[in-house]
């Protein structure tokens, strides 16, 4: 379940933008504030069940938005290379052909970008 | 007209996968194929106006995604700061400090995409 949340949150941080106000609401109240269903019933005048599958339909929409974009994805792959180069880095052992190679194929994988997506 | 062009077909690249099938066909023919208007129109069987009207909206819809998402723009400063990493590690002029801090940047930008997005 954290996990979810978790992946919910994330998806979120990329794709909320492109969310219309009311599910940006439903959301917000649900994984940010950390609301009950019951509560977020309440507060919205709506069934708890409307609640629920609003809430799904606004998961599926993230979800698709992460097949089709990969934001997610790209933005873990980043920070893997990057940490990888930064622990290279950081150590006393500075090698720098290797160095020059990490980030030659950090260059590449940013071009790639704009040509596979 | 060419810059015009390349944004497209930037923006094509990045966001191309959100588009309706018609809205991609449209913009394929326009700026890959490079078909005129009157072309475009004899193939799709519609008015060379409609054609236009539909090319001016999918353009709309793309500057619409960037201006929510900004995949070209980070795009840009992410190729930026790496060729300007490269060129310090492709110098002979290694500079430890530099790198390391140039890298720590880097790391730390890519944190903030996920934030403030």
């Amino acid at each position: 379940m954290l996990e979810k949340t978790n992946r919910v949150n994330i998806l979120f941080d990329f794709y909320g933008q492109l969310l219309k106000d009311r599910q940006k609401q439903f959301l917000e109240m649900y994984y940010r504030d950390d609301l009950t269903l019951s509560e977020i019933a309440e507060l919205m005048d709506v069934s708890r069940q409307a609640v629920f599958d609003q809430l799904k339909r606004t998961e599926n929409v993230l979800e698709n938005y992460e097949e089709k974009l990969q934001l997610l994805a790209k933005h873990q792959e980043r920070e893997e290379r990057l940490s990888h180069l930064l622990q290279i880095v950081e150590s006393d052992q500075w090698d720098q052909d290797q160095i020059r190679s990490e980030i030659k194929e950090l260059v590449q994988f940013e071009l790639e970008q704009s040509e596979e997506a």
